[in-house]
């Protein structure tokens, strides 16, 4: 297929190579030139705009990193829409408020462009194998049109709903996941000033109800005091922020999400923000009863 | 084996009933007389105090509300230690205060009996199929004796570590599924909320890092709004208080599980706490955005 790829960062880089590995004809564009090096180099064809890169294209993906960039992407001077014929599908895949994509979805489809919004988990190591989660909102008949790219990115690939639903459900994911290392971190310290092994109880509450992946992979590497990211704490902070934006401004209380988002306030106020989001385990042990080994 | 379990409630019965299939000996005790009924139909003896169901065993269960109850149990007027013969273990399988259970075991000692501390986790359901998790504290030679009991009651059986480590072990156990419970009905009503459907996002997440056992069973059971328990919330309640007292006394910050005790705190105190605590979904839909279907 003919595609499009804006933003090549930590997570759009390796995405736009398994697409160009897959056979797909791509054309790409990043604000930082040398960014589009590797892609070149792999066969891809550079651009001085979204609005080349969307010249001709099917597809056009943007991997950036706020809502601010995402509108600039798509509806900005030499943007996706002055590139983009009529009934191009434009997929934004990075992590932004809900609100903030169903308003660019209605500015495109005035141009006749289709947008999804289909953010991602699974961090660098899953855009590099390409197994990342990918959760999308958007109307059917453009994801059936994607879904073969979709297919070179990820392995859970899932229509949530309407446009926005995709960031609605990736807000959940980071609720749930940034809750989920915070509490195994808390369970973890309680544990170690108590005089009991980590790694028993890990594995105890593995053959229980509180099994989970977070449990095994976070916590197995919390254990192992390997803090690298991964997925930077400032990144979780921001993902957090933007939820917790949301929902004060539709009214929804997330108590939880409100305390853990704190605790990563903590983490990038005291050196922590460039660990692994696990390294809450360090900000857990000077809370209380001293700093582990 | 000679065994004598006493506690025969909605987990000690069923418990106690996969001992007597399973081919052991058991003498059973309770306060409540008619209680011991169903099992002295499969095959108990009956006894009339903690002491006599002690009497000749190899090893004695208990399975009851809170650590006043198991220290009665155990040191009180014809309790264990009264009947019980040098070299006998006492396994307390009550989810109770890890110093509790230490303080239990020093003096159970001074009378020549192993203590092991051996909480579980699996809920009434797992009691009754033989399924549960047991979080072991003790010794490892106490530990192997008992082993063939457990077997008939568990299925991931470990020992964590020294007197007290199962119940440690027991207290993650319930802070990670509490917060679990919360985060997950928190991320569906953030999601109703916002108009989209929550086994969508469900089944996105179970596809990711976010998956766990509490967001698959659990979750499944809040969407279909079943909240029978399963569970009681004031349970769960009762267990979070006992830790936070243990991490008050141990000077151990767990904010997380904090604000969790703060919602089944208010489940009890509005009529949702004889639900299973997944009923916590009610009090988000109170919260916000009104309530669901």
């Amino acid at each position: 297929m003919e595609a499009g790829f804006v933003g090549l960062g930590i997570m759009g880089r390796p995405m736009a190579l398994n697409l160009l590995r897959a056979g797909h004809r791509l054309r790409v564009w990043s604000r930082r030139a040398e960014s589009m090096r590797p892609l070149i180099d792999a066969g891809a064809i550079a651009c001085d705009s979204a609005a080349q890169a969307a010249q001709g294209a099917q597809v056009v993906f943007s991997m950036v990193a706020d809502a601010p960039d995402v509108k600039q992407v798509a509806l900005g001077e030499r943007g996706v829409a002055d590139g983009a014929a009529r009934g191009c599908v434009f997929v934004d895949m990075s992590t932004i408020a809900p609100g903030a994509a169903r308003s660019i979805a209605a500015r495109l489809a005035e141009r006749g462009i289709d947008m999804l919004d289909a953010p991602v988990s699974g961090g660098e190591a899953g855009a590099i194998s390409g197994s990342l989660t990918i959760m999308v909102g958007g109307n059917s008949n453009a994801f059936e049109r994607v879904r073969p790219l979709f297919e070179c990115l990820g392995k859970s690939i899932t229509l949530i709903g309407d446009s926005g639903a995709g960031q609605v459900a990736k807000a959940c994911n980071q609720v749930v996941t940034g809750i989920s290392v915070a509490v195994i971190a808390e369970a973890f310290n309680y544990a170690r000033v108590n005089g009991v092994d980590g790694e028993r109880v890990r594995e105890a509450l593995l053959g229980g109800f509180a099994a989970s992946r977070i449990l095994d992979n976070h916590g197995g590497r919390m254990l192992a005091r390997n803090f690298k990211p991964g997925f930077k704490a400032w990144m979780h902070q921001k993902d957090l922020r933007i939820v917790l934006d949301e929902a004060h401004r539709l009214g929804i209380a997330l108590p939880a999400a409100a305390a853990t988002a704190q605790l990563f306030n903590a983490m990038s106020g005291s050196s922590l923000g460039e660990d692994d989001s696990i390294g809450v385990l360090k900000l857990y042990e000077r809370l209380s009863g001293g700093v582990g080994p």
